[in-house]
């Protein structure tokens, strides 16, 4: 090496060893008689010292000429240092130096390499390489790191067999759009990248190898919303010979060790909710279970007393916002216009407050008097102080409304805290999705998921109340797992296929070779995958995965350091018999 | 879980227990009065015994309904065998069995599942997911798993980082042909798949990573020779701050690490040759040393004796045969056909042979007499009993010639024992290679490897005679990782691609990110990349790398099995801006 320490490694019990470190200059300080030079590297900063009289005065020129971002080995005697600096570990010593070279100089880069920077978004993604330089990205790149390390070796001692599948594989019409590939060598046909290596790893089961995982590139070829990738990666594992109960057990078990390890947190719950109870109690399919702030639906209480809209709504349903009644005029409307936006699309929200004295204000006290008002305090277990927020209409749509307001409240409060983790597995989602404009139902998860036993004489009459052997991971309101038991058996899978409208020509070219697979002996089967792009965000504490991508590409789709995608060459074309249009 | 106990688990201690199994139907063997199943999993078989008599009536039906590959579970109690079979680890026991449902029933397989099978290459392609249930194929995934996880282990302690690149990068004009993809928000414009994560790993030790390793999916749209893929995989290392030597031992002390944990193999020795050793005493760059047989050149002995072949050749240089003198005429002539195959293409061999008797016979006795053979012997270290084998021409093409021979006579004289490993060092290749139809240079390597400093002067006049500070690791004559001391520095990456036949422009069009980076502050850095299909199969003791991958493609490019690449829609052609020639 061309050092013989790091930088973040020299402590008061080096002092008078000869040392060697390489790495850039963060900062110089030039106080006339000595000059400092911050020495950084991905380990730690160690200061340099040059002291005229004792420096050489080539040394101390070649030290005056370095600027930010120099490349630098410096050789010297590590010294205890007068001013101790506690913030950093190496802050007791500093290293005398006596030879200096500069190992490559530096242009001044285009925004400060420091915690806080002041480069832009777009300047950071352009110069990526600069951005990793400083802590917080680099941090966010080893924490990954650790993660997968500590995911595979989990997953490794519990037996299962980590298996590589295919990225180059078929297009499939279904679901969102894959990304594909010319090939040469066969004229006019396509590769695609996998979305996930679903099929695959039912394939493994099928042929035995009974515990599989894979930390593995996904690629989706849709609009990329903020915080969407083209490509992604997943935590992909299948399982043979299980019931629900055993892939919710050895899951809830790998994260618990992750959390435990990684951030020393062990969860005390890990409670278990269906999706209807989960719409029903916070209207959403992943609820945020940090806070309490339960949906209390009030048809009963708020029905029939002369307010049309009420009375008109399909579900009256509010929540208590604990503590909120002091709430003044504009924080009122300023959670009607919240709810309003066309986002979410309510038409208004009808608000009571629970005084203090015991009495009641609603925006509503035309149709409802105190005593309609107590009953309504009373469903929702609201104390004086609290207030009451309602929205009505359609069930779905004021569920999901109400959603986004509990969530808003929520962060308001301040009951959303970063550093409080409440995992939850969300279980039997509805098999399959009505597509209202088309009339046809979608799978809800993938074609592969099997129905509950339960419900599987519902599939024909009322296909849309079937519900799925399937379930998700969801940690403070964000999924960050998903899986099924999967069908393993040819006739249902193609019933199946028939309820998603595919003809059984369709079916047969595009997934024969799986309900092939079935006839040979498949075994009962099902798995999960993770978002691990999202669980990372999940353990730095962040909400955005970009930062945990070394590369991330922009929401065109663009990775704008090596300005990719790009024209190609008319013979490359040519080779791959294609053209433009 | 189904199962209480795996098919490989069970022993004498479990005697008396319930229990319950699930897997296939290996073998079903009917008695008449007693019926035994052999089940298997991928832990193991085990054996049930169904008896007329003490096994209910219905019971007995069903498992005479089993065929081979149903899956089943059965439940019962472990009893001692009478007649205990110690081939496998279950052999002490069996299971009375006193439940039995049949999971999923199965068609008689197209090929036998068994470590022999019946069943050609292209059948246990298109039907992958069976011969992946066959014990031998199964354990070499199990293997490179396990080579995965014990690879990243070892990295991870050493400090390395793994970050994970981008699949959907530049395509460049540059080496093996990309694969493209088109994109969908960028009409008119491709994706590439990556040939290596090259750049983006030099980029990360710009970014000050300065220990970088990744398991990934490199791509390659190339012909296809038998043993490539047109998707695989490596491990791929970079450091900062490294001389060759840091690079050399890090991944020497990895690979020994790996042998020692995986194979119980200590390597006694890891020598080191340049190139130009490896040529002049191997003819090969990835010389196989489990066997001697070096080369001997005899410009001096034998030439000017009249013999118009030897005097005309740039270089005569032969082998030494050890106990060969004793071969015939036929075996003599065998060899001759050998090295005259146009794939070796050289006109003729001559022998000699050293005779017991302390004689010599030749094929060119005419110009050589006894004298003569015996300078010839001496300088080839050759005793009674052994046998000269000897090819003249241009330098480069008899080595090439002779090399093969050399390996050739390895195998036949069995001294290339599969489970005797020999690494070895390679280093000081050529930085570039004329191409002789183009009179052009092309780098040995790529762009980015950095000349040695010694040559860096040549590069002007004599570009070919530059020796890069690259290396290949070798084992038992495969080149199983190779790697180099990168250019760090704008100027002399730019001379590189002058040299290269790039236009400025050119240069920077496809390569200026990676330009631009180096004048931020490039630390000195270099790498090396291992092929981990390749390097499963060294470990696995084989050739042929298809079978270490899960889902291989054939040498068309094809997946049989999902018959891929295949036709897409025309919508979807029409949404990416292509269309067909």
């Amino acid at each position: 090496m061309l050092r013989t320490h790091t930088c973040g490694e020299l402590r008061i019990e080096h002092i008078n060893e000869s040392v060697t470190l390489c790495g850039w200059v963060q900062k110089v300080r030039d106080k006339g008689g000595m000059l400092w030079v911050d020495l950084r590297d991905r380990y730690g900063i160690t200061q340099l010292l040059f002291e005229e009289g004792s420096t050489a005065e080539e040394l101390l020129t070649t030290a005056r000429s370095l600027g930010r971002e120099f490349v630098i080995k410096a050789s010297g005697v590590v010294t205890e240092r007068y001013a101790k600096n506690e913030n950093i570990a190496t802050g007791d010593i500093e290293i005398k130096v006596e030879s200096l070279d500069i190992l490559n100089a530096s242009e001044v880069p285009p925004f400060i390499i420091e915690d806080k920077t002041d480069g832009g978004e777009d300047l950071r993604m352009k110069y990526r390489y600069l951005d990793l330089r400083r802590n917080e990205v680099r941090e966010k790149l080893q924490l990954r790191s650790r993660l997968a390390i500590a995911t595979r070796n989990y997953l490794a001692n519990e037996g299962f067999i980590e298996v590589e599948t295919p990225v180059l594989i078929k297009s499939t019409p279904e679901g969102a759009r894959d990304f594909v590939v010319p090939s040469r060598m066969n004229p006019g046909e396509f590769y695609a990248l996998p979305q996930s290596p679903q099929t695959f790893k039912q394939l493994l089961m099928v042929s035995g190898l009974d515990r599989y995982f894979q930390i593995v590139k996904c690629f989706r070829d849709e609009d990329l919303r903020a915080d969407r990738q083209p490509e992604f990666t997943q935590i992909d594992c299948e399982m043979a010979f299980v019931t629900r109960e055993d892939i919710l057990g050895m899951f809830e078990q790998m994260v618990r060790s992750l959390f435990k390890e990684i951030k020393g947190i062990e969860f005390t719950e890990f409670p278990m909710m269906t999706y209807a109870e989960a719409m029903k109690r916070y209207g959403s399919d992943k609820p945020d279970i940090r806070f309490e702030m339960e949906f209390v639906e009030l048809n009963e209480v708020a029905r029939n007393k002369g307010f049309n809209v009420f009375d008109q709504a399909e579900l009256v349903v509010g929540i208590c916002a604990k503590g909120c009644a002091e709430y003044t005029r504009k924080q009122l409307d300023a959670l009607t216009d919240f709810v309003r936006r066309p986002q979410i699309g309510a038409k208004g929200l009808v608000y009571a407050k629970c005084n203090a004295d015991g009495s009641f204000k609603s925006s509503v006290d035309k149709f409802y008097n105190q005593e309609d008002l107590k009953t309504w305090a009373e469903a929702a277990g609201a104390q004086s102080g609290d207030l009451l927020l309602v929205l009505s209409g359609k069930t779905n749509q004021v569920r999901k409304q109400l959603n986004e307001l509990r969530l808003h409240l929520g962060t308001e409060l301040g009951l959303r805290d970063n550093d409080v983790y409440k995992p939850l597995w969300v279980v039997d989602f509805p098999l399959l999705e009505l597509d209202e404009e088309t009339g046809q139902y979608h799978a809800m998860h993938h074609p592969f998921t099997s129905p509950k036993k339960e419900d599987f004489d519902m599939l024909d009459e009322s296909p849309g109340e079937v519900r799925a052997n399937a379930y998700d991971m969801v940690i403070n309101g964000v999924e960050i797992g998903g899986g099924s038991i999967r069908i393993h058996d040819r006739a249902t899978q193609q019933l199946m296929f028939k309820h998603l409208g595919f003809t059984e020509d369709e079916a047969k070219a595009q997934f024969g070779f799986l309900m092939d697979a079935f006839e040979y002996g498949a075994p009962p089967h099902g798995g999960i995958a993770f978002g691990f792009d999202r669980l990372c965000a999940m353990f730095g504490g962040t909400e955005s995965i970009r930062d945990y991508i070394a590369f991330p590409k922009n929401t065109s789709g663009r990775d704008v350091m090596i300005d990719s995608p790009s024209p190609i060459a008319e013979e490359q074309l040519v080779e791959l018999g294609v053209k433009l249009r």
